[in-house]
């Protein structure tokens, strides 16, 4: 039946392109994740959003499921069309639109990669602050199916506060103008902020109106080495207060061993068990006079262990690189990654719980913690020893994820921090999220898409 | 048959207080509009959130309607209860709950006052920033309910930017914690967003965790004269690249007219069309040499025809009471007032129009225009002549802001900027929302309520 809905597509969109090449079909129907098979009925890349409009009448007509489709860097599934899907890649939809120095926003199509929405904006004197690792490969659609984080958030916050507005296509085909740049609208229901993280279940974005903002002042990065989680959460008090942060980043020591033997320097002679790679305003001498005070301060009192504080733009990267390294750096550990939050005052406990759980639970694996403490959000990376299989490997450490899920409903955090809950998260979903929130979030999501077209089998059933 | 319903209150919730009596049916069934007689079923004070839940529950089965209430400072009607509905007061839960000085967070029960819960932040030295002219009166439970904005938003944005996570009741009586002060979380749909700007449709917000942030830096606050709204963005545009700008509100001088009527001081010997009342940082000497170096830019290029910089607080509130004592000194006229919001590139061309067409529409009524320049936010007063009727004068100005909204939809515009739909704007609805839009906000709200006890009338039908 699908061969003959894919023949009335064609007739229906006779230049819409679509792929059905067996390489093509492997290369679109899976993201980061690696553990389902692809199997979508075809791509289709719409080179237009009247062609995304077209396609979705016929998956309403013909009852195809809907996969839409970015730069599939995603690290939960939330790309993968395992069961005769078509998946809809925005990566024609890839240009900018326009660009308005009054409002400060940038109008982009939703296949955009990150970086070139940033350089647009750059071009422009001004910023997209959102940033993270995958920005070369990941789409702005992806970023907002996501509601991304990353690097930046302790000071600019997540994706959805920078998308002054949007345009859906909905599981019927219509096109959905979402708050059209507008600063103040209380005219009803915030459809945009709904679909901001809503993992392609309830239409595809084809467009975002990007907010830009000034360049931020200029910064300097300081790496510090810690004795204990507790010493660290009390010099991101002190530092806090003193300095204006942009980030304050966590490694331990098993995180650097692998960035090193990938071939980062070592900044320090000797190892520790924990590190923070910190950027902070340094734009005048009262600044950096600031710095240099909370630096002897912690120094001081003994609360760090050593530190540095970078002296040119190339130091400064070097710094960066030893935290952004990481996840490059266990890739080809094939590592099974956590991606929670709490509260950023629970994290200690949370920490020292979580750790003990699986210092039990994985005795024999190698576990690498790193994360963003300014927004309560820690990755925890297990990586799997070279003679286990792939499959027993992923069923041990599920196991453990339904345990950490537990410590961390006690407290009050959540399972995904920024990654989405996609087929990888989707089990332990209800520890982050009450019963009642699940079935009130079903509802809505039947009453937008009755016939369950729109990426099923992602985020809840 | 609610006679029954009410007996079934009491006996099933004894200790709950409720009022009946005429006068309290009058005070609490009415919001600052005044165009609908109230008619209330009674008013419900609940003391605890398993109180409203017992509300919602025997609301649910005995098909009452319920109107949430907090301070009823609403300018759209979405606090009336004209048809024998239960008004859900939130003036009992008025309490901090909580301050965690890691997060950063306050936490507040929903009928607590802007006001009240601005200073318990203060006493901690931090600053809540979200901020407007009744914020003595408000409750922050209706400032979520209408996404308030206020004077604040070009720096801070709007309340939603400041929820960290909400206690909700749902129409069936279930208590929903959404997203529990979490900076990142990433796990299916943010109900919290759809909530924020429901105005009471989803159900009832009992309780909030507010992020809060540092104090602003020391402030200074300018008024300007300017001989046209083109020179007034193009000042702008200026101040916003050269300076740190908290505010930039403006007036013309109708408004000027009007509060020097009131009593405040005449700021310059002449009078000019339109005037800004500008804040922004200035707590260095570089911050101070940039203003004076701005402002005398400006005075040279004969841009501004006259200005003054405050030199002590005292001024400075001087200043700001031109702006803010507007709405005061309308109150005697009973102003029909619109507040719509464009894209701030959109203004010069829509107030243009918008002049024109109410210039022409109301050639007898006095108009007052002030507001938001920073966030694209127009009030306009239409002032009622002393010897017309109130119906009379609201059936006129109605068939005008039929056409404004014409106006605001061909700009792209939003008929209502941070007022509310209500019942006063629903109208005019369909001219900032497609139809498909409001299609969709109809299932969703059904999906929630399927019953329709939430606020029904309000928003959309």
């Amino acid at each position: 039946m699908n061969g003959n809905a894919l023949d009335a597509l064609r007739r229906r969109l006779p230049d819409l392109r679509l792929k059905t090449e067996p390489a093509d079909l492997e290369f679109y129907g899976r993201d980061w994740t690696r553990r389902w098979t692809p199997a979508p009925l075809a791509i289709a890349l719409p080179g237009s959003v009247e062609e995304v409009q077209g396609i979705m009448r016929w998956a309403s007509e013909f009852g195809v499921a809907i996969v839409p489709s970015g730069g599939r860097t995603g690290l939960s599934g939330g790309a993968v069309a395992a069961h005769g899907e078509l998946v809809v890649s925005t990566e024609r939809l890839n240009k900018v639109l326009s660009f308005d120095r009054i409002d400060r926003s940038l109008t982009v199509e939703a296949g955009i990669t990150l970086e070139a929405a940033q350089n647009a904006a750059r071009e422009q004197g001004l910023i997209y602050p959102v940033d993270f690792a995958a920005r070369g490969s990941c789409a702005i659609g992806g970023t907002i199916a996501t509601n991304a984080g990353g690097i930046r958030v302790l000071r600019y916050g997540n994706t959805r506060n920078w998308i002054a507005g949007l345009k859906l296509v909905t599981p019927q085909g219509e096109l959905l103008d979402l708050n059209r740049g507008l600063i103040k609208n209380s005219s009803g229901y915030d459809l945009r902020q709904l679909v901001i993280g809503a993992e392609g279940t309830l239409g595809i974005v084809v467009e975002a109106t990007l907010q830009l903002t000034d360049p931020a002042p200029r910064s300097n990065v300081m790496l510090l080495a810690l004795p204990s989680f507790e010493v660290l959460m009390d010099v991101f008090a002190v530092l806090r207060s003193a300095l204006s942060l942009s980030a304050f980043e966590f490694f331990t020591d098993i995180a650097l061993k692998h960035v090193l033997a990938h071939g980062a320097q070592a900044p320090f002679a000797e190892t520790y068990p924990y590190y923070v790679v910190s950027e902070f305003d340094c734009a005048d001498d009262a600044q950096e006079a600031a710095v240099l005070a909370a630096f002897e301060q912690l120094a001081e009192q003994g609360q760090v262990l050593d530190g540095v504080i970078s002296s040119s733009d190339a130091q400064a990267a070097a710094l960066w690189r030893l935290r952004e390294g990481i996840t490059e750096s266990l890739a080809q550990y094939t590592p099974y990654k956590n991606d929670v939050a709490v509260r950023i005052s629970a994290m200690p406990a949370f920490l020292a719980e979580a750790q003990s759980l699986l210092g039990e639970a994985y005795p024999d694996f190698e576990v690498v913690w790193f994360g963003h403490i300014g927004d309560g959000n820690l990755h925890i990376n297990v990586l799997k020893p070279g003679d286990m299989a792939q499959a027993d490997f992923v069923a041990a450490c599920e196991q453990v994820t339904k345990l950490l899920a537990k410590v961390l409903q006690e407290h009050g955090g959540s399972i995904s921090a920024e990654h989405g809950i996609g087929l990888v998260k989707k089990p332990y979903l209800d520890c982050t999220r009450s019963l009642a929130e699940i079935e009130l979030m079903r509802q809505i999501r039947r009453a937008v898409d009755p016939a369950g077209l729109m990426n099923p089998g992602k985020v809840f059933d």
